[in-house]
């Protein structure tokens, strides 16, 4: 076996791009996030790591709300913006469309091609960052990135991050059937 | 604005393909995963959602360590099997190669890409998942998969999975440099 053991500060292989929505201070705000992930199935928990000296944990703690948006590939300057700029000194709801849905403290972003407002039910205080728990009350898309009802990741053409050489990437090809394409090893 | 409202059980697009490796009643074993996120900064800190009723959930409670590993896109069929599987039925530990680092109990496995063994350092109880917060304590990679030193994305060909649509895919074309390509918008 020829592994080698490199630093223990390894990343997870990639990271969706989301753009979290909160209102920090009055005002709308957004900040590009790669760690994300559903936490639970039922009712649907999606969690987000927050390092606790960004804008919007303070919004997140204050109105105890927040939305995940995903940008198009199209959006990539902006959404690389919201994740240099800090809303502590600019004030991002100048420059961007948002939105309300049931949650008026939870702006979304128009442009995205999937939305969802969440509802903190959790916050787990880690050494560097929140761990922060949201329920997923409503979800916001367009027709035009659906197949069969359900969001078609081809048509929504999503980025991915990798960290710590820091590049997006598109989503590739179809690859396979999933719960189905492993049958075949099945004895 | 053209927005619909879709149901709450929305997922993240795309989550990455993990495969969890455990020691559960003395045998290894690895479970298709994809609600993984970095957590935490420093220490590195990576979380993982788990059915309660899973195997795997058991394996972790019980030696309090657990390995998270990279499958390439030509492990689609293994990867897609642990998914199917259970260890409560069948002893995968016959059917896959596996390695162990400094945790003598969290195995993993050496087709992977890049590992990571972890150590239990929090458990979150929410209704129908375990949240497993976990330190990574090493990394294991294989030099074909590095680039300056960092592991490369495109050397390692992960896979994607959606959901509900349940599908997996591969990573596509690079798309830009994160924290650069968005300062063009600043004033």
């Amino acid at each position: 076996m020829m592994k080698i053991n490199i630093e223990a500060n390894t990343y997870v292989y990639p990271n969706p791009v989301t753009l979290v929505g909160t209102e920090v201070e009055g005002r709308a705000n957004f900040m590009a996030l790669g760690w994300v992930s559903r936490v639970n199935a039922k009712p649907p928990l999606v969690g987000i790591g927050v390092n606790r000296l960004h804008f919007t944990a303070k919004g997140i703690q204050e109105t105890k709300t927040f939305s995940i948006n995903y940008p198009s590939a199209d959006m990539i300057e902006v959404s690389d913006y919201c994740g240099i700029v800090s809303g502590k000194k600019v004030d991002k709801s100048n420059v961007l469309e948002f939105f309300y849905g049931y949650l008026k403290t939870a702006p979304m972003m128009t442009e995205s091609t999937l939305c969802m407002e969440c509802k903190l039910v959790d916050t787990i205080e880690l050494p560097s960052n929140h761990f922060f728990i949201g329920e997923i009350i409503a979800a916001y898309t367009e027709e035009k990135y659906l197949t069969d009802g359900k969001p078609d990741i081809k048509k929504m053409n999503p980025l991915l991050l990798t960290m710590p050489d820091n590049r997006y990437w598109t989503v590739g090809e179809y690859a396979g059937k999933a719960w189905s394409i492993g049958k075949k090893l099945k004895k």
